[in-house]
């Protein structure tokens, strides 16, 4: 295992020292392994949470910001963050309008989050939740009942918080970012599985001409292995699933097409032209896009694709302004 | 080999439509695998050109748009453009104020710009080139006579970009861009090779408790190999020799700590953790930084510690509006 960390236990702290130094708009409770937005909660704002294990950044630390999440919980690496961080975060972002937890749907985080939302209840903060279940691959997998949250997580943070900027009721912002959920659909290709730090080599095998069509992003197993195939015939097994779900015709769609962390950035242009043609053969009508390392698996080889049908109201908090560490503009 | 590609030969050219689909502010003459700021040139103001081979994304693509880029030449993986493709970026972002090229040190950059700045000069351009060589590893090496052209580059394009936009004449873009290659100071470790889709398999040969400090982007050879080691341990290297040869003390600093393309992300905070710790217990002061992947060599693991002294103006240059798919802020 060759990694640039200084211990194996000392990787999320190090690394959020690291984060506190590389970006300060954000603050850091190290203690608790929160990071929030520095000078603190927007007084009447709904204050929006999210959080899960570590080796999948920017998700969530580097969605912190202006426009987006108050405060976003690092667990261990590929770890659910424990109820008391979740408990800090909601208590660190209350500004009297209530917290929003959005939760990626794997067991351990959607359970933890829900113990952080009662005791939260008990200290008189109003906390609703939304579950994030965008992945087709599977309907249930290793860590999950019911489908895994992957790539919607990152549309639904960014237009709930720009809603939420408008100083709109907690239950408004519920309602947006369960749309946007039950509008968005991914699904993932691993090229190559991730090394953790903790087993210091790779999380499962997969030969040296296969990829995992559908993969989850802590390396889960996916529909089914298949020859490596060329950029269009990867393509074509993740829009044609997310489209046998969701049809894309005659829609407008935000698209991502998200590296796992392992792969070029020139192979994710090459995968991005064929995702737009293929998408437009379909009928579908790609209006906002995103092409980078959004949600990573480590060192994992391969990507993701996620679709959202937008309405003008999506669209319009789409382009409102952010300014977080991985997703800036308008400010 | 696994690679999200079509074919060995289609890389650049399918990579280049996948750019002109992400990015609308963007255009690319496909012909020339020339990538412009959508809308032409802005009269009065002067043309800003880098290029390079392909494989480092997003340099230089990556960094075309307001306040940095006015056009950068796509060549072949590891390979320079050749002239045809400078010239006709050369004249694309001509518009009357002369034409400065941005030249990473390697031998066949160097060349092909320079022949490319003669036909220019012939068809009635002026054009004037910065040498971009930074990298204090080696003296000589593999592709290069003299210092190695890295991680310098962002920073001399951001800058000199941000001057251009207030329509200075062509020796004061040309004085602020050698001022900022003179000021800063990159130093690399690699600690995997990366492969290039036409060979198929590693660059080099590394061994698994090995890491190469000093290396290039291209994976040419560094100083010397060494022990794995900590990420303290690894940062010490670049960070010391980098202060040997531009001492830190007392300065206002830039820096930029910069992955190779397969390290991910949060070993590349932990890493920015001791750089931001050393550089501080050398009598440093960080005032600017960047932490993530600007100048990658395809799938490598490692990273880059890139070091420039600020003054006042170069510190409100690079603080002035910027719009690129990989910098973007101000706007």
């Amino acid at each position: 295992m060759k990694k640039v960390i200084n211990g194996v236990d000392d990787v999320v702290r190090d690394a959020l020292n690291g984060i506190a130094a590389a970006h300060p708009n954000l603050a850091v409770d190290f203690e608790n392994k929160v990071i929030t937005r520095a000078g603190g909660p927007t007084a009447g704002k709904v204050g929006l949470i999210s959080g899960g294990g570590s080796g999948h950044e920017p998700l969530h630390g580097g969605f912190v910001g202006l426009g987006m999440l108050d405060a976003a919980c690092a667990g261990e690496i590929f770890t659910s963050p424990v109820p008391d961080q979740m408990l800090a975060a909601t208590k660190a972002v209350d500004a009297g309008a209530g917290v929003l937890h959005i939760v990626k749907n794997y067991t351990g985080d959607v359970l933890n989050f829900q113990m952080a939302a009662e005791l939260a209840a008990d200290d008189g903060v109003e906390v609703a939740t939304v579950v994030i279940n965008d992945d087709v691959a599977v309907q249930d997998s290793l860590y999950t009942a019911g489908r895994r949250g992957t790539g919607a997580t990152v549309f639904v943070e960014k237009i709930a918080g720009a809603l939420a900027e408008q100083l709109v009721p907690l239950k408004s912002v519920v309602d947006v970012a369960t749309e946007v959920n039950e509008r968005s659909r991914s699904f993932g290709i691993a090229l190559s599985a991730c090394t953790t730090p903790a087993s210091g080599k790779p999380g499962f095998d997969l030969p040296d001409d296969e990829v995992e069509l559908g993969v989850g992003i802590h390396g889960e197993p996916g529909r089914r292995r298949a020859p490596l195939g060329t950029s269009s015939e990867l393509v074509n097994v993740a829009v044609s699933a997310i489209n046998d779900d969701l049809p894309l015709a005659g829609h407008d769609l935000l698209v991502m097409l998200n590296g796992l962390g392992g792969t070029p950035l020139v192979e994710l242009y090459v995968a991005y032209d064929d995702v737009a043609t293929q998408i437009a053969a379909l009928g579908g009508r790609i209006k906002r896009q995103l092409v980078g390392n959004y949600i990573t698996s480590l060192d994992m080889a391969g990507f993701t694709v996620t679709v959202c049908r937008l309405t003008d109201d999506l669209t319009s908090l789409w382009d409102a302004p952010v300014n977080t560490p991985a997703l800036r503009w308008g400010v």
